[in-house]
């Protein structure tokens, strides 16, 4: 018997292979001038942007270059790169970042990373070059072909003066609907509201 | 004074800066279909090359993503990928090798790959996919700027059926002027002259 449109699309569904989750890299940014200078206009935040397993992820000014720029001459023209690797009797990706600036050191944590010099990443973590700072969150996904990327911004710095995490919440712990979309990110909070 | 030509040419060659050695890749091939199939016909053999430090450099069998390509529907699109990174606090580049192919595992040394494991390669190491082997050779170099890659093919099997390093000398350890060039490298060659 022939399928209808809907028993088609009804079957076509059920028959279809399981959706894997991928791992999911969660990225907010924060530098001083990001409101007055477009330093990261040509990053779509709140938009998660599905990449295969096997590319080597660049950041910094050179657009032909990097997938994610930063619209700032102090930026090296790759900054530093991410990827994916696997370990040895794991079932997850893990990522590791390689600091590709020849001027600036990379901080990954407290660990301070120079030339090629290169660490995996903890599943949270802050990555700080310049006046950039990046609060790196990584999710476990079952996909080995596919990992996530989603880029989001603060309004305030992420590291508070007297060191980090800081006693109070951080902007980036909170987690409200409101975050999901670029214009709920206020210029101006109020401190009490985290 | 003005300078004569030669003069100028002189101190421009006295003012130059000091050129630097690089780090350098010696790659010996040998698979058993190498003279009949032209699986290595895309690789320039004994023609050194100078490479970025920040390539990822790609083998297998797509030229488009691949820096040195196999010509072989038995390997992969991308096989594996070499790269640089500087340990922390060392003068000299090392390099990763990582394994980009879903089907087939990678032996670096004795050491087992799948997809997406990687390991550092050691300053000599057998490197071995399917019917493929590969003898890598490492030697430091001053610059952070660049490396070379350097292949050779041998005439035969680099690996002894009983194990490698064998007893007696295997092909690449015949360091002889004639492997300068890639006809030096005999299809037939008197097993006693090595």
């Amino acid at each position: 018997m022939p399928l209808t449109g809907a028993a088609a699309a009804m079957s076509s569904f059920e028959d279809a292979d399981t959706e894997e989750t991928v791992t999911s890299l969660r990225i907010t940014v924060y530098h001083p001038g990001q409101m007055q200078n477009g330093i990261f206009q040509s990053i779509r935040f709140s938009n998660p942007e599905k990449l295969p397993s096997s590319e080597v992820v660049k950041f910094g000014r050179n657009s032909t270059i990097c997938r994610y720029t930063f619209q700032d001459k102090q930026v090296s023209r790759v900054q530093f790169s991410l990827q994916l690797f696997k370990k040895f009797h794991s079932s997850v990706l893990s990522f590791e970042i390689k600091n590709m600036s020849r001027r600036t050191s990379l901080l990954v944590g407290s660990t301070e990373l120079g030339y090629l010099n290169k660490v995996e990443l903890p599943y949270r973590c802050m990555v700080r070059f310049g006046e950039y700072q990046l609060l790196v969150e990584k999710e476990d996904g079952e996909s080995l072909e596919f990992f996530e990327t989603l880029f989001m911004m603060s309004p305030r710095p992420l590291l508070q003066e007297h060191g980090w995490p800081a006693g109070k919440p951080t902007p980036e712990l909170c987690r409200s609907p409101s975050w999901s979309t670029q214009s709920a990110c206020p210029t101006e909070m109020d401190e009490n509201e985290c």
